[in-house]
């Protein structure tokens, strides 16, 4: 069966605050860590697997940490990152809600990515944590990303914006990727609910009320994940120092699609609505029709039932029994009263 | 089918933030470019057809922009202008939910037109963008529109307010024209759900639940359109600069018209959701009352076919078989219950 | 059958803003002003006919301009009182939304008057609009209004508050007398809402599904009518230059009496769907139990209809047939069966 | 049957602004009035019962004015406190809302006492109005108050809270009184839904829709005298003069006390709806299971009655009715099928 | 039978504003304190169990009230930690609102545990009440909670954050264990949901309308627990005096997990209503299904049992009966009528 997880991850419950536990399903313990070094002013490039490394290019850092699953590796990453216990806590734990942090020197940020894993017929979540600081961002994430490998691969080419801009255009960069995601299930849920209108309005197909509930899901499921966005994008944009005026016009651009993810949700949401209640509708119209013809053919056989059996009675004196014709009398009248009812019926409107 | 298309145009994804997709459905690349070049000093109006010309002309300039789906000429045309590529990115992108931009020299807003093909009985969407900059307007469009060649026409009568005022003027006028026509909407909803009405109350007729759907689909097509423009002219009537206080005065007008037309689509949608209440009592009290009928029917036959049953079986000693006048007795008892049965479901209102 | 308008007059679409036009449905170009210049010095008014003849009055001066399809006199008025086109444009225009309007030196208000027309059930919209600048009021009306007569006949009475203060008491004046009559439409809905309740809770009587929807019409056109008056009245309290304190004291009072409609309108609204939600369980309730008895009854009988069936089977070999006492036998069966099964069908709650 | 009224009094419209009309039910036009003079310094209270005799005393100053249907003496009274006519009007028409009004020199306060009368289960609406101006508390209402007698019994207790602080806490003091009233309100329907809940879920009794009914509009007349106080209390708050800072610090309770009866009123209101689905759907099952049940029946007998009526036929040539033990055959092969069908609907669950 | 309570505790009514009245259930008198002293510069901590003990100390105090239902002594206490009657009157009160009240010089607050008695299936709740002063935290209970011995539990660790960081720290690290507990409720219902979800989409089990019912109040509560949380948290961080910088980044955190819960009860809610369309469509679809097959079979005996019943008449001239060969045709015609009825039904998709 179809199934969209609004799972929180696994239960974290009376840990002491900024204690480090991963609560993802990634079991293996390997953090693989690629830093990536480059600069504007230069076309090259270069690549690193030590996150110390980082420390001393004078340009912009890309830093992809890949595996959360090992709280020693973490608390070392985090101490040369310079990033305190509560934010590694919230990275480790992968129920957070979206959200954006606005520190002194540092800006954090929790997103989702969500895509559709079409084989299950359901939707994934990954949970992605970013640090930009000074000339620097930080990925951290649980499993592979193809966003993240998507964006890797075009900072890779030295003619790509990527290069032009900091730290703080690659975060948007990243952002919009995963806005483009969220737009692969509205339009996911676009087709399917087209599906539906078309099958329900034709009448020929049932509506499936599972799939309907999956979609419903999926809505909710989307709504929460985009939502806080707003806040979030609203706070990037009145921010000071970390991000730049000409990627602030990036942001607006990208609140502008978030708006629409949320006008799409509602307007998904009252059709799938619309077409319940139509559904509702259809089948009560359907059954009555049938129930309603059925009886009246049963209606219309009573009383000749009755006739029949009258006539089966074996009262001594019966005079009728012995008229000439009686029996086909019988039958004329009957096919007669038939032929009345469903007329009757017919003028009613009842069949 | 009738069918309103709430659809986002092509998708777009994994583009780089900035790149040049055309998302329509028009395939020709040929661009059709008028300039308008007017003064409100002069009567005079001189007709261009090549963007470079307006440049010299210190008076008013309206450009009409026609065609998208050509990307080497929207650049060279965005080159003229000086406009970025994340604006022809979105003035290109036929999905974009209306909005306003307000940069320190220009004024950036895309709208949607709404018309309804009367033929397919659809609401069709055309997206416009608009440029307001010194002196200038300019108009994008993929195809043909009736709004723009009527504002054009009006430009050229020496005669007409459009002539005696700026560009910002000429915006508001689009608008004005364009919520016009969301007007025209209303008014197709409004007879739609009168006739739905009269047919409802009168009993007459059945509800046509796809009607119903697709008013309601409407109604979500037009809010979505409609309400982002409280937004739009708050933030027109705030701006310094491009537009004159004059025309604020015309903007808060149609802000008025914009907050109407919000009414309008909630009063509808309570009406719809009424009326269907309506339907459906209406549907099942009709159910009801010929499943009533009949069945009380069919029991006033039950009790008389059993008598005839009894006097039909061959007991040996069968007293009654042999009474005097026992057959007209069976056909006065079964007529009195008939009658008396009838009377009491009468009387219990259950006929 | 009863109706409730929600109509926006004739429409307007591809007009020049500000070109005159009138979309009421009076027919004559009739416009018959009355100018009432008085002083709260004096105790003496002056009645007047032409509309010039108010600028020579240095008191205060009520101008009634009743009548509006006539462009060419509404534009001589507009004219002589300083009002621009978009004003006039809107004056006459009949759909347009309760709204205020301040300017530096006059305040626009339009405000709709709701009355019963109890001979066709429904409820009549008229548009008033008021004009107030310095020492003087106009009001604009297409037709016979009897809240501006009833204002005229106080402001001749000389010991009437009207005389004492200035034009803009004139104006709160009369939006007063059209919030008493949306407190009378309140009243008609109250009245008619607990006639249902009584009918429904009662049980006696079926629920008139017209008049529910014309009840939820007429709360919905209420609400449309009252809502925008808070920001109207909000926007007339903060005004600095037209309106005195004192009016605004009583500007506060009316715009309890606003809030107080909207509650109700609310409050009704949800008690009209709480009785609805109980007819339609009545109506479940008593089809079921008519149902239900009726099948019960219907059961009751089958197996001995089937046992009279037996009984008149002609098997050459049936002892039964010729046992002694047998066909009593054989109601007192079916009697004991029928007492059994009614006992039973009693102690289960079906009877 | 039980009543909720949520009546707005006798209708006013057409009345100058500011004119008195009394609009309660009381006929008697006796108008009573208590003075009680008290000080924090001294122990003693004094009692007055011309309105007259509070002008000279320096310390606290208590007025209770209970009748308001006599406008002459309303007059009197509202000119020796130096109220004016449009707060008179207010005071005498027994419709108004819930609301504060905060002058320069005065608070005027219109509050509504709720409780129920348990003989004819019906919520009471009584309504105070309450003036308070320097060292000085005026309560008006237009019959016996349980709640003023109650305050007043308590200010002539030397030791009582209400003895040491000033006339701000003798209004908190009455407030809270009322508000503790509607907690006795909402332990009544809070009593009432559990009564519900208990024959809902235990499926022994059926729902009283007249009752449920009731509760809901107890509840909409709860919330709409309740929710203006949050704007009454945050603006006393605020007010700078009249209220002291002590007495601020109550308020606030107080507000807290509001905001739990907002949120009961919204949990009831939510528990109602589910119950009632609970209701409809328990309904609707044990109809289905009883028409299920008695159709089985009647379907298991349908094959055995025309079998019957088969072997009832008078063909000549009937070679079966002359086979040896053709009669208990028939019995027993009746009876198989019998027990076959009763087996098969048992397996697809229909028995 | 499971239950979830909303109750407000024992009626409070007239008493007097600031009397003290404990109205929780403990019928024990007992007041036991215990009284934790420790300072972040030493790795002592000393336990006493007066009350009075904390104040030579110049460390930090916490303080464990356990027990309300005494009111000399909860006066006593009050005394020596400086809270005025209406504080003591809150905390004694057990059915307060969370809710934060600051002080020039404290902060006072009221949370609510929530868990789940997994042998009674219900949320039980717990009211918390705390005061925050210099260098001091109060913790006030009227019975056993497992969320303070836990705290104080980690206190005595020695390598605790809990001693490192001020008392406001250790509101903090209260307000996060009792967070978690309600995401432990929140984990339950998502079960509970699911679990619902599996039964009702496979359509093997009816849905437990009852623990639906259950799970819906269990949403209600948290969300009234929750939802006044917010305003607490925005409270705490605004606050200057009592609230370290370092503890107010923790509270940010918090604030997270609070938008959290919030987003998931709405989420759950929706689930709920989705799933209960879905399992009335289901009902509602088996049961019309049901009864269609029945009826269908009954009409197809219908004609067959007249036919029986008309060649079982008595008629002297019956040319039928004679014919030969007439009762095997009999059969052959009534097999190929059921035949062609089964097929009809079959086609017509009715069976
Ligand atoms: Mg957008
Ligand atoms: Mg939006
Ligand atoms: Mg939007
Ligand atoms: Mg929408
Ligand atoms: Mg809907
Ligand atoms: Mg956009
Ligand atoms: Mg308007
Ligand atoms: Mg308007
Ligand atoms: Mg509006
Ligand atoms: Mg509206
Ligand atoms: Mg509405
Ligand atoms: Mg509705
Ligand atoms: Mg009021
Ligand atoms: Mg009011
Ligand atoms: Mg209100
Ligand atoms: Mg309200
Ligand atoms: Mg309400
Ligand atoms: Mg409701
Ligand atoms: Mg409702
Ligand atoms: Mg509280
Ligand atoms: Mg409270
Ligand atoms: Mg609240
Ligand atoms: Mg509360
Ligand atoms: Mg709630
Ligand atoms: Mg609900
Ligand atoms: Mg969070
Ligand atoms: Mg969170
Ligand atoms: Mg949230
Ligand atoms: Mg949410
Ligand atoms: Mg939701
Ligand atoms: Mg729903």
């Amino acid at each position: 069966m179809a199934k969209t997880q609004i799972k929180r991850g696994k239960q974290k419950w009376r840990n002491k605050p900024g204690e480090l536990v991963y609560t993802g399903d990634i079991s293996s313990e390997e953090v693989q860590v690629d830093v990536l070094l480059y600069s504007p002013e230069t076309d090259e490039i270069s690549f690193k697997k030590k996150i110390e490394e980082f420390k001393d290019y004078s340009g912009y850092r890309f830093i992809d940490v890949k595996g959360l699953n090992n709280k020693d590796e973490m608390q070392r990453i985090g101490a040369i990152l310079g990033l305190d216990d509560l934010l590694l806590e919230d990275i480790m734990h992968m129920g957070e809600r979206p959200r954006l942090e606005l520190q002194k020197d540092y800006l954090f940020l929790i997103m989702k990515n969500l895509y559709l894993d079409k084989e299950n017929i359901r939707i994934v979540q990954e949970q992605l944590s970013f640090v930009v600081k000074d000339r620097t961002i930080v990925i951290f994430r649980d499993s592979d990303s193809e966003v993240i490998n998507y964006a890797k691969e075009k900072l890779k080419n030295s003619k790509h914006s990527l290069r032009r801009f900091g730290t703080d255009y690659a975060l948007y960069y990243i952002m919009d990727l995963l806005v483009d995601n969220y737009f692969l299930i509205v339009s996911d849920v676009e087709e399917q609910i087209e599906q539906i209108e078309e099958a329900i309005i034709s009448g020929e197909e049932s509506m499936n009320l599972e799939e309907v509930y999956r979609i419903r899901k999926e809505l909710l499921l989307l709504r929460a994940s985009i939502w806080p966005l707003e806040d979030v994008i609203h706070g990037m944009i009145r921010e000071e120092g970390l991000i730049e005026n000409s990627t602030k016009e990036y942001l607006r651009d990208l609140k502008g699609n978030i708006s629409q993810i949320m006008d799409y949700t509602s307007i998904y949401r009252e059709s799938i609505l619309g077409l319940f209640d139509i559904y509702l509708s259809n089948t009560s119209n359907k059954m009555n029709s049938i129930m309603q013809t059925l009886t009246v053919i049963s209606i219309m056989f009573i009383p000749s039932t009755f006739l029949a059996g009258v006539y089966g009675m074996n009262f001594k004196e019966f005079p009728e029994l012995g008229i000439k014709h009686a029996y086909p009398v019988f039958w004329i009248i009957n096919i007669a009263l038939m032929i009345f009812m469903y007329r009757y019926f017919k003028n009613k409107r009842w069949l």
